[in-house]
């Protein structure tokens, strides 16, 4: 895509190489991937609340595993792990997936069965393989502590009890400001040159071309539609994840999945819904040839690998929360109990 | 310890019931608890790092489980489980201690086995029912995360590589850090008056006149010496933990514990080595009669326990740390290994 020659062209280029440091200054900004913005917090005392519920593992049975423990805000919101341990170390089912910019997905959980970070919230609580508790439990235990009802009734207004809607709106709120702007790629969105090296710019625009963005696009580089794993090669693995087709029941929607946002993925690893992939250059590899039969060569890899890692924003700064304390008559965590 | 009856002093002692709040204004500021001071910071870079490695799941084999797992600074340090969860959710043996002003106690674990907060650290990484590793894998994890490395030279200023003293001296320094100054009781202490109500003074004093201070005395309230559980009276618990005679050997110091600390003891439930508390209730009833004979009234009980909450001090305000991210040849965690 280099453009015809031109003595003025040639000449703006190498300028650009000296002082600007890029000499693909015609990669196009072309709004296929928008940049994050930072989150407009609108209520404070909710997102505060939410940020509680968020690291309190007495919405666990155990009293041990928090939203926090799978989806870890020092670890770019994940875990790190191919499958999470749940309640009594069991082995989770799938790859938990980051909850940074999760606001921008079409919906929540691989298969999408959740249609917003609300619902989402009220799932892994009464997963009897992850919190393993229920929600009238979890519900049970924070009426039963006085500084969140105290803190609830000053955020939501009403003498209602606490309910699971609330608890899950106020994880929700919390969960909306999880947002990661400023990555590299943003700023050369936005009009930095110097944002980029030529590598990460060779390797954006073979992004492009060769055909990544048709599912990863929008502003989470992902996140926007449920796709094919195993689009054009099958996909062979042991993870008995059968995708869309659990929400739909339809057979058109096996082993379909959401796109996973791209955003962050430096941090995210292992990669796909079973975390099979160990390493960038592997799912990177693997995509290519699944999904549109394209065999990278090693330094294609590598320049797609190296625009990946410009997609790392800033990270939330999270001020970790004091959580009120269970009284005399709290309901006590059953950490041993099957 | 009230005072023979004087006029003078009867008018002043209801002039301040009236305009300072406390009837109780003969109850001694004799030194015998002192305050905790704020922590001075003598190496940011240092206690940064040891934060990074305080919340790195990667020092465990599962890649799960962090010091701040069992001693979480959103819970008054401790887990508030009877005992903890380790490695493929074994049954911790022993109720995790609180780590905030840790640094006040004279020796670290319940039978003191460990002398200082750097030996401490080195303990649940390598035990096979908490973290499951060994010193040396997680030395060569830590060693093989990029991020780390620059961040150990930077603070360190030497060219060998990480090692496990190394890892235990950051940790270390940001635990001499998490100190809780400013509780009621040490305004109280410092001349504010208003500081504490009658019932809390009145509890303070029977907590001195009793005999609770002649083991729970200093900065720490407790952590200053080694003291049988069950002087008076035997202490009847399913916990096999010995006590100190496991750290010396000798038969008199069977069933000798370190003093814990009563700082944020409102934060930190359950009670005793065992967990075995669950109330603070039940903590101070059962040490009056084990420790003292003494059968306090429920009235008495309740003076105790309204000190006791005064003892609770401002938390330590911690930033999440964002973890250097793991690279392709940093060695994995092993979740699902026995």
């Amino acid at each position: 895509m280099r453009k015809s020659f031109n003595p003025l062209w040639a000449a703006v280029t190498v300028s650009l190489s000296i002082f600007a440091g890029s000499a693909m200054a015609d990669v196009k900004r072309d709004g296929i991937i928008k940049p994050v913005e930072p989150a407009v917090v609108e209520n404070p005392a909710k997102v505060a609340l939410g940020a509680q519920l968020w690291f309190d593992p007495r919405l666990s049975k155990s009293g041990f595993i928090s939203c926090n423990s799978c989806h870890n805000l020092s670890m770019g919101g994940s875990d790190n792990l191919k499958t999470s341990i749940g309640h009594n170390w069991q082995e989770g089912p799938i790859n938990s997936p980051t909850v940074l910019n999760s606001r921008f997905n079409i919906a929540q959980f691989w298969d999408g069965r959740a249609k917003d970070l609300k619902e989402q919230a009220g799932g892994p609580i009464a997963n009897p393989k992850e919190m393993a508790f229920t929600h009238d439990l979890a519900v049970e235990v924070i009426n039963a502590i006085p500084g969140y009802v105290t803190e609830f009734k000053a955020v939501y207004g009403d003498d209602r009890s606490i309910d699971i809607d609330h608890i899950t709106d106020a994880i929700a709120a919390f969960e909306e400001t999880l947002v990661t702007p400023n990555a590299r790629f943003d700023l050369w969105l936005k009009g930095d040159d110097n944002a980029l090296t030529e590598q990460e710019l060779a390797g954006y625009q073979l992004f492009k071309t060769s055909g990544c963005v048709a599912c990863h696009n929008g502003v989470n580089v992902g996140g926007s539609s449920f796709q094919k794993m195993g689009l054009l090669e099958e996909y062979v693995t042991d993870n008995p994840a059968q995708g869309r087709i659990e929400v739909t029941g339809k057979d058109a929607d096996r082993f379909l999945f959401k796109v996973p946002t791209l955003r962050n993925v430096e941090l995210t690893y292992p990669y796909f819904h079973d975390g099979e992939a160990a390493t960038l250059e592997e799912a990177v590899e693997i995509m290519g040839r699944l999904q549109l039969r394209r065999n990278y060569t090693p330094e294609e890899v590598s320049n797609i690998v190296a625009f990946l890692k410009t997609l790392t924003g800033e990270q939330p700064q999270i001020m970790m929360p004091i959580l009120p304390p269970s009284v005399n008559d709290t309901p006590k965590p059953q950490p041993f109990e099957k």
